[in-house]
């Protein structure tokens, strides 16, 4: 009789392997970080020192938010329904160059609560004082891609881009090897990072086989001004450069034609789709249908939350699913099940992590959330992947398991203490104004 | 010193009146059935039989949700991400012939549940055997405006179109000076209703005084056919008719021309947008900015669980305000006050009910929820309209009153019994399995 440190019982499991296999009333046992055994043996006989009862309801892959800006949590909700020049001049920027290390922390485990409470285990980050983000996130018990946002002009982290690339170069020594951390080049965008940066972090990415995750073609604004510097759309300028390939991650990519979907098919390159904040920032609909069809590797992300304004994936992927309807005046397309694999297997390998997390199969880490169906508006369930989507919100998680590591346990989260987070946050949130107010007057 | 029969203490109240006051640290004062009391009065001296702690949280007027088809709860994924014509024809008509009373009471029970725990006091619902509907509604302490829907075609319900017409006079009398339960005429649609019948319907809600409630321009199709037919658009066949006025309610509205847009305002017709719908069945999208600027009264609408899959109109609102900014390419329009006020005040003049509901206003029904902003995804707050349609969800609803009574205390709904009602749905969602592969085999 087998003995595991973990197992999760009673629970309809979507494995979103290759075959979509749903085991009804299914177990998971867990050893260590990993998944060492799922199927439908008695439940009687599956013996562990932990057991989790699903108690009917959905036991899925930890959900994986392909890019955020955690920290910008402490911004939800400061500025929303105006120009995006506005929104960046007169709030984001004059609060962003005022930010500390104290800040990308607390933002940072204030997300980390919102994503554990909303069935999010991994996030991929792009922001500033990135060691603040891997500490909170790990301290989080969450499994983190991250990297410091790179640009031509100074940082209040690092101060000149040399410096940055250094400091990206520590992130990736200082956490070689963790369980849960992972490191990213990130330069910021084609229209605020040089050709030599971008292939000066091209050229770091490949020294230490990391991913290099970039904002691309996000706005109509970006595609006319790359044009208009180098004479070629963004896609193109990247390609020219030499920087295109299945280790690039590529952010929106809302403003793409048909040839450059062709040309990222056939460099292999990755991208993530943030719905919410394209249609709130009015960028635009990314052709995610098209890039889906060309093959393209593609996850979801909600972005930061002062463009979204939360971090919940339940609730991204039904605005995904709707919004490509809509856009292509066809209810086919974006199905529920497609949609959900965006949310998990599919956002882990365009993270390049689908080696080891985004299904629930043996031998994978046991990344894992659990649903409770038992509400009024997840009755009755003819069909798991419509309700997830359809039909679910971020609040109808009750169990995370991170790693091997009960995060989440009957909505109470055991890593962190909530109540302290919310009342340093909202502190907090009185000197964000305090610099806004100074920023307007002085 | 006065006494309340029910008091609200300690929120801020986002009154929606006409001047948007909000009323930080607020208190509430409720009689019988109406508002009595709104101001700043210091807390210790607001006395009551009954008082309601806010906690600090948001307390704003009941959401009202302008279209519903409430018992397709039941059908909530039973069939997603097909064609239309798929959809109707080999799941939602096939079904929907087996239907009885029994089967619209529980379908609607299930529906208030949620509703009740998303915000909704109040909806406006149009299916079969409504007399259910309005009971079930009643039981579950709600406030609806309800209508059999008319066509002219045999229906489970009445049988021939001339017992329809009698069944809805018959409901308007049974139902004449009820508290909560309000009667409309509801012909179906252009397409599935002949004139004479259209004519008819007009007729006796004119008689009655009551609301007349149509689907008008949700598909392309519609609009394709009507031409065909009648050599008009949807829109100028109704004026043919001479059926346009204030009473006339138009759900959707999606495939309407700057032309009928103008003549939709000059006769002060109400409109209910219903996002989600639209989107996930492909139809189209609604132009409620063009609608707006034109003064026509917009409401917001779910449409029944099987194409959205939930009852959740703070979701639908999150869902408004960003389709629209993207569909314009313009982040400033449908901010988030606007977007609130069709789901409140601006959704009570669309379904004629703003004279009672839709605010918090001394004199006005008491219809009142308070949403608990405590939580990780509604921390910091700097603009609670921005959380609401942004960043809340229908879980953070906590309270609900309605008509002066509390319908839910801190997450307990006190009206119905929330765990024999699942038990019921997921017991009936077995028959209506079977009822579909008898169609689909024999």
């Amino acid at each position: 009789m087998h003995h595991y440190d973990l197992a999760i019982k009673n629970g309809m499991i979507l494995t979103m392997n290759a075959f979509n296999t749903i085991i009804e009333n299914g177990s998971i046992g867990i050893e260590g970080d990993s998944i060492t055994y799922i199927g439908q043996e008695a439940k009687e006989t599956v013996h562990a020192d932990v057991i989790i009862d699903a108690k009917g309801g959905i036991v899925l892959p930890g959900l994986i938010n392909g890019h955020t800006h955690a920290a910008m949590t402490l911004f939800r909700g400061l500025a929303d329904d105006l120009p995006l020049m506005d929104w960046l001049n007169h709030y984001i920027f004059p609060v962003e160059s005022k930010m500390d290390s104290e800040f990308v922390y607390l933002g940072t485990i204030l997300a980390c609560a919102e994503m554990i409470m909303s069935g999010t285990t991994t996030f991929c980050d792009m922001y500033l004082f990135e060691d603040e983000t891997a500490k909170a996130g790990k301290a989080s018990g969450l499994r983190c891609l991250v990297g410091e946002v790179l640009y031509d002009f100074d940082s209040p982290n690092y101060g000149s881009i040399e410096k940055g690339l250094q400091y990206t170069e520590w992130l990736i020594n200082k956490w070689q090897g963790d369980p849960l951390v992972s490191i990213a080049v990130e330069p910021h965008a084609t229209f605020t990072c040089s050709p030599d940066l971008l292939r000066a972090t091209h050229d770091l990415a490949l020294k230490y086989q990391v991913p290099l995750i970039i904002h691309l073609a996000e706005t109509h604004h970006e595609v006319v001004e790359i044009q208009k510097k180098y004479g070629k759309r963004p896609v193109e300028h990247l390609r020219a450069l030499g920087i295109l390939g299945p280790h690039l991650i590529a952010d929106h990519c809302v403003h793409l034609n048909d040839h450059e979907i062709e040309v990222l098919a056939e460099y292999k390159v990755n991208v993530i789709h943030n719905p919410e904040s394209n249609m709130k920032l009015a960028s635009g609909i990314a052709p995610i249908y098209k890039m889906l069809t060309a093959g393209i590797p593609v996850g979801l992300g909600t972005d930061g939350c002062a463009s979204n304004n939360n971090l919940d994936l339940l609730l991204e992927m039904d605005m995904a699913a709707k919004l490509h309807k809509v856009s292509t005046m066809d209810p086919t397309v974006m199905d529920a099940l497609t949609v959900l694999r965006m949310a998990t297997i599919d956002g882990a390998k365009a993270l390049k992590m689908d080696q080891y997390i985004g299904s629930i199969e043996k031998g994978k880490k046991a990344d894992i959330v659990i649903i409770d169906t038992n509400k009024p508006h997840l009755i009755p369930m003819y069909n798991p992947y419509s309700h997830i989507v359809y039909a679910a919100r971020g609040d109808d998680i009750t169990d995370m398991i991170v790693n091997g590591n009960v995060v989440m346990k009957n909505k109470e989260i055991l890593t962190l203490d909530l109540a302290d987070i919310m009342t340093r946050a909202a502190k907090k949130s009185k000197e964000i104004l305090g610099w806004l107010s100074f920023d307007k007057g002085g």
